[in-house]
């Protein structure tokens, strides 16, 4: 009964997705373009058995960047702001000392004093503020924060702050035999609640800068909880944790900074087809218009024919769902 | 007519699956006994939506040690033997001193020198020789190896000393909704390619001893070769680094010895039902009778019902495939 029920429900399922309106028409909210065709390109080329640039499943990685990427960044990161909201509560509780730097100049918001202060020892100290408190506490935090945060710009919850186009690129890929992880240098726990809240990613699936818990045993019962050591996640370091955690070169890249050039470039040069992905930040009036630090992933769309530019204002009909 | 050629794909896999006599009855190389059926009684009642310990599907992690619990580690690990005729060809090669400590104590074997340098220096000591090397060299030398290694004992070659209850075991999950990883204090890079040849499992799912690789750009092509720092992950680093990796709680994890007992213990001290399980060397015919370093373990076993141990002797019908 239990197989015939299953059979059941593959064969709903095998039907619904060849009716699915969503597969008449992919990337409904990418304009039509170069952009778009390059996509729709690749995607045909790699999943195609007989294609000359076919690659198998297994090997149909693809790697998003998560902040100004997938998710608006401007004025703060969510990561950021969970860590900021994290950080004054524990002060106004008494359990973290707010006068000590870097935790002033994080409370006043003081990018001078923290830029002064180097700002990998600023995040190193953040973090150390939540060393000790277990991974269960922090999950829990971090989905608090985001039932509670809200952006007054936009109007919205953080948790609706995903760009629409990049959602259905990921679904895209996934309909097409990729695996998609999420490669970010804000917090691994934070961005894994996030993604396992709204886009369904798998908590394996997301790569960040992380710090790695401390196991203990008190009164018998195994514990977790976060400690101070960070291994930071962005620019090199970025495809050096792809390798230690996929083991595989992804063919596929999307990114929107300097940070994830050296990602985009390791996916492009494989000895597999690859297209990666900038995303610039050109619509002042539907989100942001910034473009620091995006000199080399802007040279490498113009010397590789693999590597090509979106544009928010022009490559996408809206931004947000 | 893709879309067709595709559903008729998944229907014959769907008639296969319930035709197949391997779902007739799991774990055919397990005897009937207290191990069997506490493997049975706990994927049944995680698996089905009616019972009080139902796990969502995406919750169900299950976590394997490899040497000694999937594959056989007597005389030498698969990995240790790997690294040292590595090690033996660098030298021989003239591009490692093999005069210089500890590569002089590896290529004797002699195990009181290392003990003397320290277990610990000694691994770091041999991986720094490795360091540099791509890291598709490495993968490809460890291909290689596998391809020619032969153990004298069994006349078989590596690739075949898995333990065949456990390969059904690994299926019998999978079959089932689980998502297996192996969780190894052995050298990742190698393990994943030990996997990948024989067990079909993804590089993203092997999680062992590491090190990070290092991204540079030579002449305009992205290089990532081997570092120096090594991230251990045995004893009480694998429940730290399956959370960094996997970012839940395993409901499932077998061991061999007290190398294991944490990763055991959080499996089963969650908020769901979990299982562990032991594998006892009790087998000199078949494979080897030894039992250093598992006091933890087996004491776990005494007093938690859910952590369960299995006597290769009395419970599996057959070791090797």
């Amino acid at each position: 009964m239990r197989r015939l029920s299953l059979s059941l429900v593959c064969l709903i399922f095998l039907s619904l997705s060849i009716l699915s309106p969503a597969n008449a028409q992919p990337l409904p909210s990418w304009r039509a373009g170069a952009a778009r065709t390059a996509i729709l390109d690749f995607v045909a080329a790699v999943s195609d058995t007989t294609s000359p640039d076919f690659v198998p499943r297994a090997e149909r990685i693809a790697v998003l960047d998560n902040d100004g990427t997938c998710w608006c960044e401007e004025p703060h990161s969510a990561s950021s702001s969970f860590q900021l909201s994290l950080l004054r509560s524990l002060v106004a509780s008494g359990r973290v000392d707010g006068e000590q730097m870097p935790q002033r100049a994080w409370l006043a918001q003081d990018r001078k004093a923290l830029r002064a202060f180097g700002w990998s020892a600023a995040y190193e100290g953040m973090n150390a503020a939540f060393a000790g408190m277990s991974v269960e506490a922090y999950r829990d935090s971090s989905l608090a924060f985001l039932q509670r945060a809200h952006d007054p710009r936009f109007d919205r919850p953080y948790t609706r702050l995903f760009y629409a186009p990049m959602l259905e690129l990921k679904e895209y890929l996934e309909a097409n035999g990729f695996e998609v992880w999420i490669v970010t240098g804000s917090e691994q726990d934070f961005v894994r609640v996030l993604y396992g809240e709204v886009a369904g990613i798998a908590p394996a699936r997301v790569i960040g800068t992380w710090t790695t818990p401390i196991y203990s045993v008190v009164e018998g019962k195994p514990q977790l909880v976060r400690g101070k050591v960070r291994v930071y996640d962005g620019h090199e370091h970025k495809p050096e944790n792809i390798f230690v955690r996929i083991g595989r070169r992804p063919i596929f890249a999307a990114g929107n900074s300097d940070n994830d050039e050296p990602m985009c470039l390791h996916a492009v040069s494989g000895t597999h087809r690859g297209l990666a992905l900038w995303i610039q930040h050109d619509d002042a009036k539907r989100e942001f218009a910034y473009s620091g630090g995006s000199d080399k992933i802007k040279a490498l769309c113009r010397r590789s024919p693999e590597a090509v530019p979106v544009s928010m204002k022009g490559d996408w009909t809206r931004v947000f769902p």
